[in-house]
């Protein structure tokens, strides 16, 4: 068998994600990604030899698996097994050699690693701006404990703030779906757009299903209520609110790293 | 253009279904399927020229797709648009000549006509053991009126006392969500099965997901915590219970019909 490469390289974001204006000097030319690269790193001290791990997706947690399988191969850690979140992040750990199962197998997991789209005060996410949510909150929502991985541009002081809140809904009327998404949250000035591709086709999530991106304008409120009116929409799956589900917080800025608990 | 046939021949179920002692010495040779027709027809007396209407799925409201065609081929309806709650009447409506469309294009339907499994005092229902439900919801959930129609047999003292409540989940890690389904209602019970065809493989429905079947030994209590419950799980897409849905119930007995109103 051949020996996995562990170049494997984690898609960096553009320039324009730089932190604007660091303010130590010590850190003062981190990229964005390096940021995220040494929340990812932090986190991965809390994995332990014999752990089932669920393995995040996105750009931060990207850093997070690379690290595992480094740790797996130096012998450093051992026996472990990963549930992954995502079709792309199971190639990745494929690719590194990290043995995988599945929540089937693995119904209790003792730790995830994830990144997050935004992150509020009391450590409530959205998640899956990338396309992917379902699958994560559903082992996500397996865990003992479940480590957020951010950079601080990531920290908001409302879900929504910085963009959009994913909604994966059945394609089946999407665009009814869509509409009456858009009315739940008219108060809060909500814009419901389906998620695209660079061709105009729609977005389709590893569960087939598509993505209708929320917009709002301020606070949509009781987050708990907003994701029971959510889900009760017949033609919605799963919305991209991660509420009181994250037991630690890492974020790295360009002060240092900062680490919040529940 | 052929003329549609008006033949539509509504699949009949066996005879085990035949009610077991009619009281009314008129009504005794009617079977089940009698007894659906005869609540069929009776909707249909509610249909208006240029209503929008959803077409129910299975062999009751089959009987109310054939009886609005016949009543459009003989003139005495027109200018009815009809929405269908699955693939299956979808074609059955194309096969008799209705004219169709969705919800896109009609958000407001003026009423609906479908059957149900079960139907409690308050006039809930379950719906979906055929395995069609998601689609079912969504244009019945966009009704102006929804009259239900059944037989006597389907009259319950509370949901899921006569069999199986579906909820539509996604395939991926299925048996992990039904596990989770099932342990929900562990107080009343509760055994989670998934649907599968004749061969063993899992029935597949129209929007490509799985069915769980749940079948209980008692009452789940508060319905609509219960739907909350459900539609929590990450993996959860929709359930069969129609809760606070209904406007109308016709029920046909071997005593004759009795409609009850909201």
């Amino acid at each position: 068998m051949a020996i996995p490469s562990l170049q494997f390289i984690c898609p960096e974001k553009t320039a324009m994600e730089r932190p604007q204006t660091p303010s130590s000097p010590s850190l003062q030319n981190l990229t964005q990604d390096d940021l995220k690269k040494i929340a990812a790193l932090k986190a991965v001290e809390f994995v332990e030899s014999g752990m089932i791990i669920g393995l995040g997706t996105g750009s931060t947690a990207c850093h997070a698996v690379a690290r595992i399988a480094e740790l797996l191969q130096q012998g450093k850690l051992s026996n472990i097994v990963g549930i992954p979140t995502s079709k792309k992040t199971h190639e990745q750990a494929v690719q590194l050699g990290i043995p995988l199962s599945d929540l089937e197998h693995h119904p209790i997991v003792d730790l995830a690693i994830d990144g997050a789209d935004e992150v509020d005060t009391y450590m409530n996410l959205v998640k899956g701006r990338g396309g992917s949510l379902l699958r994560e909150k559903m082992i996500e929502g397996a865990c003992k404990k479940f480590i957020v991985i951010v950079d601080e541009s990531k920290m908001v002081e409302y879900l929504g703030a910085s963009g959009a809140m994913p909604v994966e809904v059945v394609p089946f009327c999407w665009k009814y779906t869509a509409d009456r998404l858009q009315a739940l949250f008219q108060a809060a000035g909500c814009v419901a757009k389906l998620k695209v591709l660079g061709n105009g086709e729609p977005f389709v999530t590893d569960n087939a299903n598509y993505i209708v991106d929320l917009y709002v304008e301020k606070e949509i409120g009781d987050l708990n209520a907003a994701s029971d009116l959510i889900l009760r929409l017949p033609g919605v799956v799963e919305h991209g609110m991660f509420l009181d589900m994250a037991t630690t917080v890492i974020i790295a800025g360009s002060r240092g790293i900062t680490i919040k608990n529940k």
